[in-house]
């Protein structure tokens, strides 16, 4: 077998055990005696593998990954101790030979967990306190180490690249999924790893949201204030089969996707001119962006963000439109970035949210006119202390084709 | 707003009553007073719209969906009862106007369902009598309508497209990922829906799974006999970085989706010649296939279809190989196909499973060969009364490039 550190740029061993600590820290203040981590992307962050197993770390030692599928894999990738196991079945007997099975508070991800696989797993280990200690686990992967921030920085090159080459492969008279396609494709041939991750039930996540004119302004059930048609309405999001025309602007949303880290920026591109509605409002989101560049930083609350931005809306009176329309409209401007696309920070209406150095967020002003369509500005960004570092390089500027 | 009707093809009014009714008459049958269904899919096939929100079939009288987001959208998609329902705290009353609230035994797809949700649920709906029934669900899905089957022939029309290209785009030299971008570009320009669907925690399901040479015996996670390097560890299925060389089988593993539905066929390219031993291999791929299409009908047990492949294997000494290699071995040669990739009837070891008429199942003998490479070929069929049909037309031999 070939061995895989030649081939993929793995996380290193010192990143893994500070990860686990920690975690364990936050087990301890809450009691938890060992916490079972199931969920595949959770696995990746404790272990650097994202093969199929049983991650049991206990709040006062080593941590063991029971894996089931591929466990030679599991070993090349992973600097932690690993053992095979068959069926989970065997769950206890493992649990017992590393001196837990009087252990009662077991932490679990019950934000992922199926209700089934929760009863099959209270099955085998019998009655005990289990708890959720999913928001830990995510807690702990809010602040990212260097190391993650250049695997983020890498993910924001693919995004550079592919809204570069937006002028090259847009036609007037295309269909936006043949656009899509086009830029996909730019993608990942530019090293994007296939797909991106959202962390929950029916949560459906493209590498790319592609709205022309007014698919842009089209009501879906996505929690985002642009959705679009999507190719059937079995998808209900993204890019559908209408022409792109002249006049109208064109929305691209796209996420880079690098060694398991999420960017996720959006540009508005135009085939000949603007109304000037829409560049007036284009110009308010680019003085959100400005806002949100001046003046966020370590300690800021998102709360402030939020309702500061909504302010600058108020004061060129487009309320109405902004971040979707009606029914359509949401309730947040900004979302945490890494290993999946809707992490902490969220930077919303009413919630506290403490800026700390190493966050990463998308910050999104995005106004949508119905049956007209929206303009939208989405950067990502990296909380530092004395202010925020954009992930990626790609000017803000509407861009005329 | 626009009129959906004119832009997509929508389920008919008669195919969404069948189903519900079909699902009704299992609900009375275990005793099930009402169901609330809130996974995408299931929705959408209960629906004909994935619009989110949470769907009440009482066992006796007609369904409600309750939709949070976008209450307009699914007016025009569905044909049921709509209302729009704010927060999951409006459950209890909207299903006391039902006349439910004294139901006990209460329907949910606990399969899926992740714990907390589960538990504010039952918060909400007071104590009472929860049963899975994922079971039914699914089994109401296994058996196909025309009107399904037509939608899945256009998926096997995009598959055969995309194969139909490979040709054209395979080089001497390029990356996996490379293949794999152009391969993907040509399905969405064909109407490609975007994505295939997996259901379960941890499924990830990408649209295409391109392995050239060892790439192919490379062991990862996945329940499926290849795998692949992947572009990084942090995804370990598909198309990695490396070179497609000459003289080494490329596996080319494809999903269509159109409408919702799935397909998924696999071919065996080669630019240049195939070493005897992959090319024997193959040939008994072929006879395997030739057995199913020979023998599969209404009536037939997939077990028996399964034990017979292996016999087919034994007589030419490849076990060793078959469906993978040592610990990557699978125990499992077709499986359902629909709105989700692992559907009913799943053709396995020791697993009884009566083939019925409407069914679609992926049939895919393969052959792993560690270092090496794998070869590989996979077909959908639709199970008739007598015998199976293709859903769609790509020869089935090794195509030299």
């Amino acid at each position: 077998m070939e061995d895989i550190k030649e081939l993929f740029e793995l996380v290193p061993e010192d990143e893994i055990r500070g990860r686990i600590s920690r975690f364990q820290e936050r087990m301890v203040a809450r009691g938890v005696d060992f916490s079972l981590i199931l969920q595949n992307v959770d696995i990746f962050y404790f272990t650097g593998t994202l093969q199929k197993g049983y991650l049991c770390i206990p709040a006062d030692r080593e941590p063991l990954f029971l894996v089931q599928r591929d466990w030679r894999r599991a070993q090349q990738e992973s600097p932690l101790n690993i053992e095979k196991m068959g069926s989970i079945k065997e769950l206890l007997s493992f649990i017992t030979s590393m001196g837990l099975s009087e252990k009662q508070r077991v932490g679990l991800e019950l934000d992922v967990l199926p209700v089934t696989l929760f009863l099959r797993l209270q099955g085998f280990l019998g009655e005990r306190d289990f708890v959720d200690v999913s928001a830990d686990v995510l807690r702990c992967r809010a602040r990212k180490s260097p190391f993650e921030i250049e695997q983020i920085k890498k993910s924001g090159k693919i995004v550079e690249h592919v809204l570069s080459t937006v002028r090259e492969h847009c036609r007037e008279g295309m269909a936006e999924v043949e656009l899509d396609a086009l830029l996909q494709a730019e993608g990942r041939k530019a090293g994007h790893q296939g797909w991106l991750r959202m962390r929950g039930l029916n949560q459906e996540m493209s590498n790319i949201c592609l709205l022309a004119g007014k698919s842009a302004a089209f009501p879906s059930f996505g929690d985002t204030p642009l959705r679009g048609y999507g190719a059937t309405h079995a998808i209900a999001q993204g890019a559908s089969h209408r022409k792109i025309g002249r006049n109208e602007p064109i929305i691209i949303d796209y996420g880079g996707g690098y060694n398991g880290y999420t960017t996720d920026e959006t540009r508005t591109f135009v085939i000949g001119r603007l109304d000037e509605e829409f560049e007036r409002a284009y110009e308010v989101a680019c003085r959100i962006l400005q806002f949100c560049e001046d003046h966020a930083r370590e300690g800021v609350n998102g709360r402030e963000l939020y309702q500061q931005s909504v302010d600058i809306v108020s004061k060129y009176g487009l309320e109405e439109y902004f971040m979707g329309y009606g029914d359509g409209k949401v309730k947040f401007i900004g979302h945490g970035l890494g290993l999946e696309i809707n992490e902490i920070p969220v930077i919303a209406d009413g919630r506290d949210e403490i800026l700390e150095e190493g966050m990463v967020f998308a910050f999104e002003p995005k106004f949508v006119f119905p049956d007209q369509g929206a303009v939208a500005v989405e950067v990502d960004y990296i909380v530092r202390k004395d202010g925020v570092e954009r992930t990626a390089g790609f000017p803000t500027d509407i861009v005329y084709l």
